[in-house]
């Protein structure tokens, strides 16, 4: 299986799921060399963009990610890796089970939700 | 709630997960435009790289997703949508219900998979 890395110049975006309640709990960034360490020892290693190097996920907490099965999807620039989270079971640094624990507001006010712009001062008439 | 797309020039990539089974559906990637539009009509549309142009997933097909609920992670670079697909359900474009179908062989021969180094040929002694 080749992966396509070269759209994202070496990378693909790895989503984390939970094996066995099927939560998303993470998104994080492999290259080669990262996909293959996850793939040969069993445990998830990302490349961290910001640090620009290799990271195995939880090597310091023990909250490592025991990888169960992995897969990439039609186009191959993208990988899902389910995995049995280790130690306390807390994938984010924030002490939560999964990272996506932000709700963005949908509807019409969903907009107002990413945006950067500063609320509009009420005009007194 | 401040979206970082800076990290990937523009995009974040967004997770599409099937709110009722948990099944992850695809990854796609949202500049600022598609997240609006994504929140605002409460229908999934990506920023394709590839074209180049906001793209409503499903609205040729009639398979659109549309947004049950949508989160951010705890450092605002990606999203996780979570949808009921409409129409005949299947997401991808090979006529599957995910674009996750192709397994990465783990263990110690799993970086052959993702190699396209060629076989080595057999020394005849």
């Amino acid at each position: 299986m080749e992966i396509d890395f070269e759209k994202m110049q070496g990378l693909a975006p790895a989503i984390v799921q939970d094996a066995a309640t099927g939560e998303v709990l993470m998104l994080g960034f492999m290259n080669r060399e990262s996909l293959q360490l996850t793939l040969n020892t069993g445990y998830v290693t990302f490349y961290s963009r910001t640090r620009q190097k290799l990271w195995m996920k939880g090597e310091t907490s023990g909250n490592r990610l025991k990888l169960i099965s992995a897969a990439t999807d039609c186009d191959n620039d993208s990988v899902l890796v389910r995995v049995k989270v280790e130690g306390d079971g807390l994938v984010c640094h924030e002490g939560t089970r999964s990272c996506f624990t932000k709700p963005l507001a949908a509807g019409a006010n969903g907009a107002a939700s990413i945006t950067d712009a500063k609320p509009v001062p009420e005009v007194k008439a």
